[in-house]
């Protein structure tokens, strides 16, 4: 089985929901892509940690297929984010951040690192995107993030990373703000006609939607009775769906199809407990189960004619 | 082909949109109700308009399968709408109420209409629609739509009518109000536990999801790259959904799933132009092309083990 790479954020959250409340518990993009991913493919992750990380997490992530030779461990304090969401667990409020070592990031790609040949960037400054993927050996897939914050104050190295991407995961309104088009459909062409071959619009609890150069597909979030903590939903997604395209090695529309149902189903386990409490727990059969029950929330028959 | 029956308005509406505005332009849950479930099976109104209704107006909706018989004149001006949209397609906003002579509208079943087997209650007075329930001879079916003015004000009417539905058709929003609860799926359920056998939940140009007692489906919209003017567009999927099922008659989870498609396409149609503009023009293969397209937006294949 080929590995797959990540390079992102490794964090401590405090979160407060109307659930409950968790302080400095593991987070982090790189975190929930690798955890979620390692599920159907080894992963290597690129990322940084302070010398006040505590062991016991890189312990819990070392148990998994998870490489770690590319966490650098830097002197000073691991990024930290603090967010709260409402009863409307859609919208995460940023209540702090301390990015810490994270300011100062720059990915080191250790030498066998270089010729993985499936690349996420999740989300980070596009101009340390860029750098990544200089430094790769023509990966087969690349995916990439991106958020506001990047869309507001670097468009344009955005529009670079674009052009070396293959499918941007992107959620909605980020879609609309970057194409610069309130219209998805029109949105999606746009970008996808700066570069990348496909675009995953990520809608929250509405589900998922695919635009390639050919090919549509939209997919359901699976309906949950609880909901505790939205964080890290995006970046689980990203791992389920990037993960087992890895597995599958072919890049063909079923494979996609299929490969975004199993982001949609990582995301659903990611919500259900704080942290990577429910992601670390669950078994392939169950995520197998839950595929298994998507397909039959969306499944109708065909029809001839009326 | 059994007959379905709406109550509901028919109205003239000014909207604008950023593609343009019209002026007192045919509109009313019924009419769009109508004239997207005429395409099924034959459709009955009970509504009201005032003397100024133009008689154009009567022409294009008498010419379709649709009986008129119950749709009455009377002295005064007809229920008028005026709403603007912002690009923000998915919210309205009410620039004028003129109710007029739908403020005293008391809807009279003609005769030969109390037996219809199939009934659709748009969004009027709960009092009203329980009104007609009491009129009508044991309908094999019956569907609701309802608004947040109503739950601000008729609450127990609400739960009072839903005792007698099989159906509620109700957007994501009003779902929340209506049970208090946010979750949707514990919404559903508790909705579901006051009376009808399922829930309809309208989410725009997310789609919709289906609740029943041992049943869930999601269906997305369709997406569109044109969307001019989304007034219609819920009267139009419960055209489409409840006409289908009038048109198989048995109400099993497959012709539902099949219903609701249809309701979709028949809402994405509705958009596409103001007013009933594009309804009128659509042919029952376009209705079926589209159907086929949303069953290619969301397939995917099936998986046994990862």
């Amino acid at each position: 089985m080929e590995p797959i790479l990540v390079v992102g954020s490794v964090a401590l959250d405090t979160v407060e929901t109307p659930f409950g409340r968790v302080k400095n518990v593991l987070g982090g993009s790189a975190t929930y892509f690798s955890v979620s991913a390692s599920f159907f493919v080894p992963v290597r992750v690129v990322a940084v940690v302070g010398n006040d990380f505590p062991q016991k997490y890189i312990n819990q992530i070392g148990k998994r297929n998870i490489d770690l030779r590319g966490l650098m461990r830097q002197k000073g304090k691991t990024f930290r984010w603090g967010g709260r969401y409402d009863y409307n667990l859609n919208e995460a409020h940023t209540v702090f951040t301390q990015l810490n070592v994270f300011e100062s990031f720059v990915p080191e790609i250790p030498m066998d690192y270089i010729d993985t040949p499936y690349v996420f960037l999740a989300n980070i400054d596009p101009d340390l995107q860029l750098d990544v993927l200089g430094k790769l050996k023509s990966p087969r897939l690349v995916a990439c993030d991106t958020m506001n914050y990047w869309i507001d104050s670097k468009k344009q190295q955005i529009k670079n990373v674009l052009k070396k991407v293959d499918i941007l995961l992107i959620n909605e309104a980020e879609t609309r703000q970057l194409a610069e088009e309130f219209n998805l459909v029109k949105a999606a062409r746009r970008i996808i006609s700066w570069g990348p071959k496909a675009i995953i619009i990520k809608r929250g609890e509405h589900g998922c939607i695919y635009f390639g150069r050919d090919s549509m597909f939209a997919a359901p979030s699976y309906p949950l009775e609880k909901v505790f903590d939205p964080t890290g939903a995006g970046d689980s997604f990203a791992g389920g769906f990037a993960g087992y395209l890895a597995m599958k090695g072919k890049l063909n529309d079923n494979n996609i199809r299929q490969a975004i149902i199993f982001g949609s189903v990582m995301g659903s386990f990611c919500v259900e407990r704080f942290s990577l409490n429910q992601l670390m727990n669950i078994t392939t059969d169950e995520i197998v189960k839950r595929y298994c029950e998507i397909k039959n929330l969306t499944h109708f028959g065909n029809i001839r004619q009326l």
